[in-house]
């Protein structure tokens, strides 16, 4: 049996109790480092605080690993049983859907264990859930390479009034150019966006399209390291945002839609006043 | 303090060890019944696995109960540690704005600890989170009151090739209109409406509006009881889900929108094969 299990977006104590009972039966056990080397801040000692938890060894799968090794992990899995962890929620913002895919055709049994992914832990800022359009991947702009389809989406998203989940980009282990031109990977520094360079791009692909999507006064809100101690949940306009500085990842932004009444309301307790600093806040509003 | 806990959507193993933390130190100890009552089986033996498990007692608190004694709740928050549980995500389809906001206005502090929503837990079925439009939700229609406001935000999301989640009427303790005509409260039997009414209704108002948003070959996958150890996902169309028993609740409908190949893929699993009998499947796919 595969279990896939979701590991909530905090830190180890965000795990299920149905997922610590399911790790704790199985005879190996795989963390996905896709995004959660950066949110779950797994260096070695991030690794052996899940190990004592779970009472259990825990291997890091890189995102290479998981593809040239899942047919050795899925082997394993079908003469025992063997855990597949991943932050968050295992069909949330990172899908896994090619592993169970791979799993299903072999025949290998999987177990989905849920949990609350960044795509409904942004229901805190008091935007309601049912509000939300298409949600839009905000890569890294190069030089070279300045993809912008996620303006089409968020001006749809917009003309219906639904607030966009933008998700930001994360580089992880990603070869460097020279290093491939070379036949020799070499890594990258892990590199996350952060709102500020988010916003910067979205106002230039404004800038260039000139549609009027969106511009510097348009209403969002900025959030850091959802669901752990220190998140940070700030509500403004474009222009105040990117003054802010959010500190460490993941980030993610939602620009918001039409408001309700009761969305305002809930809304205006993240919102930058002029006289106050804006601080960490790891409570609601 | 008052902390608002997730539960997650199986059971009680579906807590996460944060939200146990803060249960257990907590003084007073409320679940909302507004879903729990039918997706958690809360009888008299459902309450008691939760006071087992969370080692203190637990206050059932339903919809009146929370509007009617929110101040009480929120002024034993102000001087002690009180925890509302709520089923799924606190921000998730059912949202708990409302309380929190009344918490802030009073000076109570909030925590939240965040958990599986059905808003996320859709996934398993292998269409992508990010490709959802819109949520709709299908209300029961009375012989004098059918609203069909759902029709054209799914035919807005259609229009985009999005999938959209379409959640279903729950009735728990509405008083019955006889009572409130005689002044004194009784109360309906609870109600929650399967996905074969929901595709009925749905079906009515398409061949009322004309307006092809979708018809009985549209591709749907229904989910029955998420996340618990007998969860039904099957992928049809309108017509073939209608003759399928989803069993016990709570239901949920998915309308698929465009596919991408990985969605298909996953989503095959779950497809109704002329040669089988669909069956409970607890598993992914």
């Amino acid at each position: 049996m595969l279990y896939i299990i979701g590991l909530g977006l905090g830190d180890e104590k965000d795990i299920t109790l149905r997922g610590l009972e399911a790790v704790r039966k199985c005879e190996k056990v795989y963390i996905e480092a896709y995004t959660s080397l950066l949110s779950f801040g797994l260096s070695t000692d991030g690794i052996s605080t899940l190990e004592k938890l779970y009472e259990t060894p825990v291997t890091v799968a890189d995102r290479e690993m998981v593809e040239e090794k899942a047919d050795a992990i899925l082997s394993e899995a079908r003469l025992s049983d063997v855990a597949f962890l991943v932050v968050g929620d295992p069909f949330g913002a990172t899908t896994h859907s090619d592993l169970v895919v791979r799993a299903k055709k072999l025949g290998v049994q999987v177990q989905v264990v849920y949990n609350a992914s960044v795509m409904n832990a942004v229901g805190i800022c008091g935007l309601q859930l049912y509000r939300y359009g298409e949600t839009v991947s905000i890569p890294f702009f190069t030089e070279t390479w300045r993809p912008d389809s996620f303006y089409e989406k968020i001006q749809g998203n917009r003309s219906l009034g639904l607030h966009t989940l933008c998700l930001l980009d994360i580089r992880v282990k990603e070869p460097s150019f020279e290093s491939l031109c070379r036949g020799k990977k070499q890594y990258e520094p892990p590199r996350f966006m952060t709102i500020n360079t988010a916003i910067e791009q979205l106002l230039e692909v404004e800038q260039i399209r000139g549609e009027s999507a969106f511009n510097e006064d348009t209403d969002c809100v900025g959030f850091a390291r959802l669901g752990s101690e220190d998140q940070m949940i700030v509500a403004g306009t474009m222009r105040q945002l990117q003054k802010v500085d959010f500190g460490e990842p993941l980030h993610c932004l939602v620009i918001v839609g039409k408001t309700h009444p009761v969305e305002e309301e809930m809304l205006d307790f993240y919102k930058l006043k002029d006289d106050i600093h804006p601080k960490n806040n790891n409570e609601a509003a």
